[in-house]
This record gives structure tokens, C-alpha cells and sequence, in this order.
């Protein structure tokens, strides 16, 4: 037995107590008929899912409890629920049928409309203010914000283009659909259409199935075959819908783990990140409001971007937002630079001087029309300050975000510099820039790196003290390298080029 | 204390009550005197061995006791164990010295025929059918698969050799032995040897023991001085022989986590691997038979491809097999094309065409006599798709495995690219391939790359659904990249020898 | 419920019995009026502050308690604490004011004399041995052993100087204190200093505070206001101070998992990191002295850098020490060469026979006079081989030893040949080396990446026996590599000299 192991002890003399709510415990509220006669198949069908969902609070509170806490308290946001689902279970029937007119992916299925794919439009029936906010995020749009934009196509051309071997020269075919969804839009999000239906054997009969491409996805920016966009299931997986799992920084960790957005791994390498790998299995991420240096001794992702956050009296430190830009005054993954957060969700729609789809010019500048101004950023800066407060000084609060913006000035300045060389090469025709592809040379790859890789890497570290990726890991090493690789790179084209 | 912590109490009047097979707890079944002899040393020379024992099933459950449970909660696979191991626990001398004859390790101990390396041979006394399964494995014979490869040779000679600079010009050594089990062997197992015996001060006598080259090492396909391979504590790891930590997806990730095979990283960015990270402190990862849903929310590497898996009516989901590649159509781990799984798990006694080991041609056509047809894939596929379907519905699990396998083909087509930039510098004498080392020049290094460590991120990755792998993280990014950059390198090899 | 869950059950009849010193659970100690007087605002100021404090043992358990138990368990290592200080929680006021007159960050807050930042010094009151122990660290000068070595700032200066773009070559400014602050200075410690006061509105009052330079920062050899240097708080972290937290290896991941020194990454692969991946939820950090085998069953960076071990009869293995060099024979942290340790913790005052900052010459000698010799060496491998023994047979921990020390001395020669084609290439003014800057062109970055990244991932994988990176991931297989592009890039380079 481990030693300081925190446990409380309920003392029912002769008897069994279980406190309620507890994960693992199925204090089943009561079914719907419907969802009664999909889990007679579904338990055997499929168990894992049946599973998961039994030990879900969906299982186990019934709206209208869930809509009597105090305000607190309340995950259900909407002020009113459609009677009909009010005094029962959120089971399958309530999720998979409630919408079903307005679903492209509905079959009859053992006498039921049941659509597969549950969207945001779903879950606003109860969860209003968290899905009309949620389509305020880039994220919600990540879909159309890539596939939309011309130039960003370029880029999935130059890296997801079959390439094949004629004479001595690569020749670059146009990426297939199912490279698309199986690389860029896992996270961006896939367009999900209905291809028709299928005939299939199955342990129970022979049943109907719809045929669906783009599918399986849990994209954030996925186009539903109901005409919505995202998926509530990015963050609160599968059948449980769990708040403690979509708190828990390893949900981010997903699409937010690589070098052209390193979130997660350097969250991981800070303090607040080694404080949650040591201790979360202490912590309580199921809390609703959640307790500031109570529930949790760090931060998690979602502490700092989402979450409603209190302190032991109950003041409000951060208000509840699924509009993650709501504390964030710089979009720091740069494109090509770093800039103030921009306005609108659907930035595909921004064009720069150039006509590109950018929020910033070649050289750097902003494109401050589509920007937020100083004074929203201000706001959104001591909405973010709030929430470090709750632990840091004043002291130390202004030096790091002083610190953190100064880096975020000097990246820009060294993505300018790369630019430069990139420019002069592309003026002199050592590379093919615009509009030809301007992402397939050896140097311009080089050039990608800068921005996408190591000036992003920098940025996010600088913006969470993980200090191996500021220096060695994606950062500035790689960030000074690259420069004075390219440099080469570019003396030996022009030597290449005299020799033609 | 933190709310929504599962806990069962117990209620026993006045008394205090501890449940059977407790980790933690000592519930030490009788211990034969030869163990007993051993612990009374051991507790003083090794105490962390005896404690790490202690708290484990063979210290406290008896062979007998073992198998008088239920068929599908029963470890012990064979039908008979020796009447002189049966009613005592696992100790000390059950292991090291129950086939001391049949091990050139053994030496004499304090009046002991004993013998360092336990081995599967000696695990398969009671663990019949896993020793046999494991042997179907290719890692069972990892290090034969590597070291009796003449063409793998020459990898770990352009990788492992001792380089000097002889004028201008690098010269290579063969790589020394330490060399070898410090590195590639450390995985795919050394060959253990008993090189004599040397006499030692120890805090309680001056003793013999006996010296082992090759030693330590807990790699999958390990040579033992009984002749046997593998080690059964790769995985069920020292003196616990824990089922738990097999079943976590930490153990794999001790050989599987390098851009070579990537399969741990990409699933810690999988959402069945967001899912482990963040709720694994819930699960019974010790429970037999492992009831999906229940036991464990998402599976790990052992829920997939090794263990048995029950419903809660416990209807078999998935039969339990040490035989991993029973539920493997395709090996995704290409060389230097994926391919069918191998028929045999010897595989360096594969030839393609041109007299090389490898179970492909270098144009990316497969060695078909030794891989399995389409109807074994398809009896694989099945299997592994039960596990799916726990909890997927039909068209999450098709359109998964349809994408995956399109991806297979996809990168095998990238490869055969790479590989014709790399035939057309060997004809060009651009570059020095077969019977020169194929290996060891800067566009060789490109190309190993490109199949070794992009085109397989890129398969583990779509295998899993781990977005980042598939694009940005040695993904579909740098294997766009490198043949760009293989391009280059040609026409500047072109350039350099013009000049000679 | 997860079955097989440690658990134990105190039954007391009809109350509820909270065990002693249970985290989460809050026995304050009494708390001084100063200390009172600051939670009175704090706890609404700082929540998470507070909240973290009230958990830690500074606020549950008196330094006159904590020094009266037996002295294996005693974390108090000062033989007399001041009288003041002995009779009441640990809490802000005594640490924050204790020492005011030393500290020149100190100012005046609602009527104390307060200062922001806490130093070892400070620590020191209670904790003498550990603060005295702890200036014996190389980390403790972590940033003089940095700043004040020439050759390091010229290193320092490839990095983090601003690059800009003049006609067609790239420009390097000195790096902005800001930068060194947000990169390398993260880990090494920044230079506090006190700028001066600035007067700012909260929420109770207008107040003055210190304004500092060089904050916020935990590095590990961080200069102080007081003068001193180092940071407890860079493993003890926050306000928890817990032991817990500095023995699990997520604390040393903050600065120990880049490239440059991967020793985390490599032991989250070994056997050890997989076993506390797997089990550590089941562990026991708190406990002191720490018990082998049976409060964790695999070690952290903690057991065999730090930790007082014991076995369970509680005979000594190893004795505590913050001087972590104490069990270190080898400073395997190449620069450029692995050697054994240096014999002085401020190595920046280490000359070789160029007059260069080095521990070594740049053939690879060493600079024995700095060095230990051979008899220290000897007796610090048997302080750690102790820690090993725990836990290993003889020829386990003698073979581990062998072959570790062997690679030390591979890794060393390919470190130089790689600087011989380097020298070469200065030689023959291919490359401008020294007095210019030895660290800023192409082939001087290949040359740093062999020794920074790849030699040293190799030494620590063999010395943790994490395979994954003696290979593949930044290992042999890049060592190797890496040669044979700067042999490349040497003819290229020889090929361009003769154009011109």
C-alpha cells in the first residue's frame, strides 16, 4: 500500500455505500425506450461502445437533473430542453435519431431513422452556448481554412503529390482523396458525404449500412453529412463525452504534437507539464467549476484556454469559453509570421496585398484589417493574465509575457531574414516561386522549415517556458542552421546555374 | 481527496480485511526450501529482486492453485506441471535451476546447480502454450532475422563501423562486438555465450560466477546458453512477470518508439492512446480473461495484438495469441517495401530474384512463395477487425482498414520512386552499390531513409490514425522532401563529375 | 472498480479517521502572525498559491517536529534551527522575509519587509547540508560555467544572434539578453536583477513592487539577488516543495530531453522508464529513506543520481547527496569528449592547452590536472554500482559497466575523426575556425551536431540501456551518417574553392 494515498472512508455500518457519480459505477437514470431496444443488439454488437457509454454521466444523469444544479455547476447550457429527452438517459436513440430529417447519412436501421454521424448540430440540443461559441475557433473552420486557400493547396500538393521518377526529373501527380484524409484532414477535418448504401450479413441479419467517404474522422473542422461542421468528439472521445478526458493535456496532444505546432510537446518539458505528469493521478479533473491550487497544482491545456476556473470561494478567475481565441491576443503559428489574432474564424476568406489567402504580406507586415487591434488584444491579454495570476506574481506574470512577446518580434524578424533569401533566389530564378508551386524546391523547403518548424517551435515554447525547444529541439540551433544552410544552398544553385 | 475516485469498501466488523492478490500485499504461498535457502542471502544481496517478487502472482499462488481456475482466467497453459513445482510458489530455485543440465550458465552455487539467464524453454514448464506461440513470431528470432542477413550486414557496418580519416577519405571498421549488443542487438537480442568463471569477493564469501559475453540484455529474439531464444522478460518484465505491464503499451514502447518503427509515438498521439494517457490509472490492466470496455476504454498494443478479450457475458472477442502476427495481413514495417506477412518467421532464409534476403524485389514486387496468400491475409484481417468492432461500427472499421491499405500501396509507390533515383546512380557509377556496401554514401543514406523511417511513420500512422506521423513528423513532409533532395544530390553528383 | 487496486482499510467505529500527513488533506500546522497576515490577502490574491502551500508539509508539520524523528526519515539536515522559526508552519513570511537585509529585491508590502525571490541561501535555514552539498554541482554554476567561458559565448552567439540578410551573405548581431533569458539561460539560470520599483494598482491597494531583470526563471544555477546561486525550487517545485515531485523524472525532463543531453527521452524508453510508465501510480514517492523494491520497483533519476536508499531491513544502499557528481566516474555530456568528471564544480575556469574553456584538447586528451583521476573514479562507479546491485546479479551490473565504458571510448574516436576532417577544413581555410567563430558555417554545425547531439545520445542510451537512441533516433545510425555528409560537404566545398 502506498503510503499517503488519498482516500476517505464513508462508514455505513452493515451496509454497502457507494458515493454517487462515481466513474465505474452505473447508477444507470432511467432509458428511453428506444435506446432500451438499441442496446439489446448493441451490448453484444458492439460491447466496447455500450460500455464506455454505461459509465458515461449521459447514462447516468438525466437532463433536467443535470439542468437543476447551481450555475455554476451546469454543463448543460441550454435554457431549455425539448421535453421529449428531458427525463430520461442520453442514450443511443437520443443522440442518433433526434436529427435524423436533417442528416444526409439517415437509414432505416431495425425500423429506426438513425443517422452515424452525431455533428455539433446534435449536441447544441443541450449544449447551446458551447456549440455556437465553438464555431467562433478557427478550429471549427480548419477544413474550408485549408482546402479553401489556393496556396495552402500548393502545399498539400508538394507534400501529399504522388511523386514519380520520369527521365532524371520528379514529376509530381495531385494528391489522392484518401492521402488527404489520412494526413492533413485526420485534424483538419474530412468532408463526410454519403456515397450510397450497402447490403451487409451480420451476426443478427442482413442489414442496410451507408456508405461514407471521408469516414472514420474526428477532424475538428469535419463537414457533416448535416450540413454542420466540427465534432464535439476531437476532444470529449467516443461514448464517454468525458470532461476529465478532454481536460487532460494528452486530448491536444493529438493534433498538437508535431514540429509545425509543438504545443503539447513542450508543454510536456514545462514545469506546468512536469507537475501534471508527476502528480494528475491526485488531481480531480471531473470538478465543475474547477478549483484553482485545489483540483489542480498546474495547469492543463484546456485550464488556461477553456475552462471555467474558481478559486476555493468560488470567485470566478476565468469564465467558461469554447471559443478558444477568447484569451488569445497573438495566433503564434506562423503564416508565415506571427501575428495579432484574426477576426474572423474563416480566415481562407483574408486576402493580403498579394491576393493570397495570408494574414500577413512576404515581408512580414500584418494584414491589419482582418486582425484584431491593439485595444482587443489588451483585453484578451489580462483575460489570459487572470488565469496565471491565480498562481504567479505580478512580477512574475509581466516579465514572461514581456519576454514571450519580444520573442515573438525577433522569430519574425528571422522568418523575414529567410524570406529574403528565399525572394532573391525566386527574383534570379535560382528557384520557381509563384505560380508555380512555391513549397517543392530543395531551398524553399528549407524556407517552409523556418516558419512552420523551428520559429513556431521557439514561439510556443517561449509562450510555456519549455526550454529544450526554445535552444536544441526545433529551435533556435535549427533556426540559425537553417539560415546558413541556405545561404549554401543558394551559393551552390548559383554555381550549379553558371555552369549550364 | 479526489471526488469520483472509484473505491469498493469492504466492510468486515472489527476487523481488518485485505482482498486476495492485492498488488502491494504479501500473500506468500509456501515457498520450497531451496527458496527459502536463496532468500536468505538475497534479501541482504539483491533486495530489490526479492521485493519485486514478493509482490508478485508467482510468490503467492501455487502452479496448483493456479490452474484449478475457470479455462478462460487461466495463465498457466499447460495441461501438466511436475508434481515437485506444483504446491509451492515460483521462487528463486523454480527458475534458476529446474533445467540446470540442459544450460552451459550453470555453475555451483552454495551447494546449487545454478543458472543466471531463465529463459522460454524454462518458462514454458508452465507456460506451454505462449513459449510455443512466441516461437512463430519474427521476434523470436530477431537476432538469426539480422545477423545471419548478409545484406542487413552491411547496414550494421555502415552504421555500427568504427570510422577513421585517412587523408581525405573515410575508412570503415567492422564494428565491434560491444558495439553491436550496445545497439542494434540491445532490441533484437544477443547472442549470450559463457565465456568461463571468475572468483569473486562478495559481502558474504569469496564465489565463483560465471562470466557471460552478451550480458545483460532482454532482447525479443535473444540467444540463451540452453540454445533456446528469446526472453520472456522483454515484456513481463523481471522479477514480477507482471500482466499488467505487458499489457501496457510502456513496455513496447522500449524497441518500438524510434523513427524506425515509430509504433509507440504514434500511438501516444492516436486517440486510443490520448485515451491510455488519461484515464490508465482507472483500468484493471491485471484482470484475465480482459473485458473490453469494462477493463479498459481504449485498447493498447496488447489488446490488439496479443490478448484475450471477452464482452461482459464473456462471448470471446479475440482469442489470446504470443503468436503476434495471427492478427497481421500486411508487415508494415517495409523492407524495403511493405508486403503480406511472412509464411515463416526465419525470414533471412528468404531470397528475392537477385539472391538478397529480403522478402521483396528492389522494383517493389513481393517474394509471393514466402509471404501469406490473400485468403490467410483475409483470415488475419478478420481477427484483427473483431478487436475493431468491439467498439466501431461496420463503417468506422471499413472505411479505416480500405484508407490504411490504400496507404500501404501509396508509400510502396513513393518507395519504388526513391528506389529508382538510387538504381539509376549505382548504372551511372554516380554511386558505388552491390557489392560495395549499398549503405554508406549520402544518397544512400537519403534512401534508406526514405522507406526506414518516412514511408514507415506514414503506415504506423494511418495503421492508427496518429495525424502528426502521417504528415509533419518524419511523415509525408520529409518523404516529399527527401526525394526532392535525392533529386538534388544527383544533380550535383552529375555537376562534381563533370569536373573530375 | 479496478480490481486489484491497493487499498487499506482503517476501521474506526462510528468516526472518521483521516491518516496523518495524507496530501490533500490539511493538518495545518499553527502558522506565525506574519504568515496569517499574508494569507489574509493571498488567498484571494494568489489562490493557487495558497492552495498548493496549505498541502505541502511546510504548512502541515513545524521544523521542531520534523526534527525529531529518527535519522534515516529526517529531511531537516540543519542541526539548530532558529528559535523563531521552530514552533510554526513553514509558510510566507519565513521564507519570504527571513533573510530581507541580504537580498537586494527585497521591498517594503504592507509593512514587511518582503522579497520575491527565495534563494538557497534561504533554504539553507533548515536544509544546510543540502544547499552546502548542492553548490558541488556543476548545475549549481550552471550559468557562470556558460557565460563566463568565451568559447561557449561565441557558441551562444551562433545561436541566438539575430541574422540578417546583406547583399547576398548573413549578417550576425550579438544575441538580445531576452533571447539568452527565453533559451539557454531558461536552464542554466538567469542573472536576477533588481531594476528598480514600479507602483501598480490590485485589487486591494496601489502597491509597489520590485521590478527585476532576468525573471521570471527557475534555472538550476540561477544568480540571485542575495547573491547566491541556484534554485531549489527547480526541482522542489513551486510551493508544494515536494520530495515527491524532485524523485519523479518528468522534473528532470525540464532541461534533460533535448538533443543535446536526451537523458529523459532515453530513459522513458529504457526497461526502468517503462516500469515507472507502467507502475508508478502504484509507487511510493514520499516515503524517507526510500525503500527499494518495495516503494518503487524500478529507479527515477532520483535513486541513482540523489536518494537515500535503503532495503527493507533498512540497511543503508546508498547515502543522500545533492552533490550528484558524487556517483558520477564520467562526465559523459561530451565537450567535446566524454571525460571523468571534473574535479571543480566551476569548470569555466578550466583551461586546455590552447588556453580554450575545455576539459579537453581538440584531439581529445584530456586536461587531467581539472579532472578526477582514476582512484576517485573507481571509488564513485562503486557508489553507483551499489544503487545498481539492488537490483542486479554481479554479471548484469559488471557486463552493463563494461560495455558502457567501451562505448564511451567509441563514441570519443568518432568524435575524432569527425573533428579531424573539421581541423582539416579550418587548415586549408575551407572553414574560417578560430579566432572567427567556430560554430556559424555549415560544416561547423555538422561537426557540433556529432559531438552535441549524436555522441551524446549515444552515451546516454548506453548507460541506460534505452536502445532506441543508440541507433536510430540521434544515435549510431546519424553518427555515422553525419561523417559522410561532411565528408561530402568537404568536396563540395573544395570543388566550389577551385571555381573560384
Amino acid at each position: 500500500m502506498k503510503k499517503g494515498r488519498p482516500f476517505v472512508l464513508f462508514i455505513v455500518l452493515g451496509a454497502l455505500f457507494y458515493g454517487e457519480g462515481l466513474p465505474g459505477r452505473l447508477h444507470a437514470a432511467p432509458h428511453s425506450a428506444e435506446t432500451q431496444d438499441c442496446l439489446s443488439c448493441h451490448i453484444q454488437a458492439t460491447p466496447g461502445i455500450v460500455s464506455d457509454w454505461q459509465q458515461s454521466r449521459h447514462a447516468q444523469v438525466t437532463p433536467a437533473e443535470a439542468m437543476a444544479v447551481e450555475p455554476l455547476s451546469r454543463k448543460v447550457s441550454a435554457s431549455e430542453v425539448p421535453q421529449g429527452l428531458k427525463s430520461h438517459s442520453v442514450g443511443c436513440a437520443e443522440c442518433h435519431t433526434v436529427r435524423a430529417e436533417a442528416h444526409k447519412d439517415t437509414v432505416e436501421h431495425n425500423g429506426y431513422s438513425m443517422y452515424v454521424v452525431v455533428s455539433p448540430e446534435d449536441c447544441r440540443t443541450c449544449h447551446q452556448e458551447e456549440a455556437v461559441q465553438y464555431q467562433r475557433n478557427l478550429m471549427a473552420h480548419a477544413h474550408d481554412n485549408l482546402m479553401k486557400n489556393p496556396l495552402y493547396g500548393q502545399l498539400i500538393q508538394a507534400i501529399n503529390g504522388l511523386q514519380t521518377l520520369e527521365g532524371t526529373s520528379l514529376q509530381t501527380l495531385p494528391p489522392m482523396a484518401h492521402t488527404n484524409e489520412d494526413s492533413c484532414l485526420n485534424c483538419h477535418g474530412t468532408d463526410v458525404r454519403v456515397q450510397g448504401t450497402v447490403s451487409r450479413d451480420t451476426d443478427f441479419d442482413t442489414m442496410d449500412f451507408v456508405v461514407l467517404s471521408g469516414w472514420p474522422n474526428v477532424g475538428v473542422g469535419r463537414r457533416n453529412p448535416d450540413g454542420s461542421n466540427g465534432s464535439c468528439a476531437s476532444c470529449h472521445a467516443r461514448h464517454s463525452f468525458s470532461i476529465e478526458v478532454a481536460r487532460k493535456p494528452e486530448t491536444c496532444s493529438q493534433c498538437h504534437k508535431g514540429p509545425d505546432v509543438p504545443a503539447y510537446k513542450i508543454y510536456s518539458v514545462s514545469k506546468h507539464g512536469n507537475l501534471y505528469g508527476a502528480l494528475k493521478g491526485q488531481w480531480n479533473f471531473s470538478n465543475v467549476p474547477w478549483v484553482v491550487g485545489k483540483d489542480m497544482k498546474a495547469p492543463t491545456c484546456a485550464t488556461c484556454h477553456v475552462s471555467l476556473l474558481v478559486d476555493e470561494a468560488k470567485n470566478v478567475v476565468a469564465k467558461r469559453s469554447h471559443a478558444m481565441n477568447d484569451r488569445l491576443p497573438w495566433r503564434i503559428f506562423g503564416l508565415i509570421y506571427a501575428h495579432p489574432h484574426p477576426r474572423e474564424a474563416r480566415v481562407h476568406t483574408i486576402k493580403n496585398a498579394k491576393g493570397l489567402a495570408l494574414p500577413t504580406e512576404l515581408d512580414g507586415s500584418w494584414v491589419s484589417r482582418a486582425l484584431i487591434d491593439a485595444d482587443e488584444q489588451d483585453r484578451r491579454r489580462a483575460t489570459m493574465q487572470a488565469v496565471c495570476s491565480a498562481c504567479h506574481g505580478t512580477q512574475w506574470v509581466h516579465g514572461h509575457w514581456q519576454r514571450f512577446e519580444k520573442t515573438i518580434e525577433e522569430t519574425n524578424r528571422m522568418t523575414k531574414t529567410a524570406t529574403d533569401i528565399m525572394v532573391q533566389s525566386w527574383k534570379e530564378k535560382r528557384s520557381r516561386g509563384l505560380p508555380d508551386n512555391p513549397f517543392d524546391e530543395p531551398l524553399e523547403k528549407r524556407w517552409v522549415e523556418q516558419w512552420f518548424f523551428f520559429a513556431n517551435s521557439i514561439r510556443f515554447s517561449s509562450a510555456m517556458m519549455g526550454a529544450d525547444y526554445s535552444v536544441f529541439d526545433n529551435g533556435r540551433w535549427f533556426q540559425s542552421k537553417g539560415l546558413r544552410e541556405m545561404e549554401w544552398l543558394e551559393r551552390m544553385g548559383s554555381l550549379q546555374s553558371t555552369r549550364r
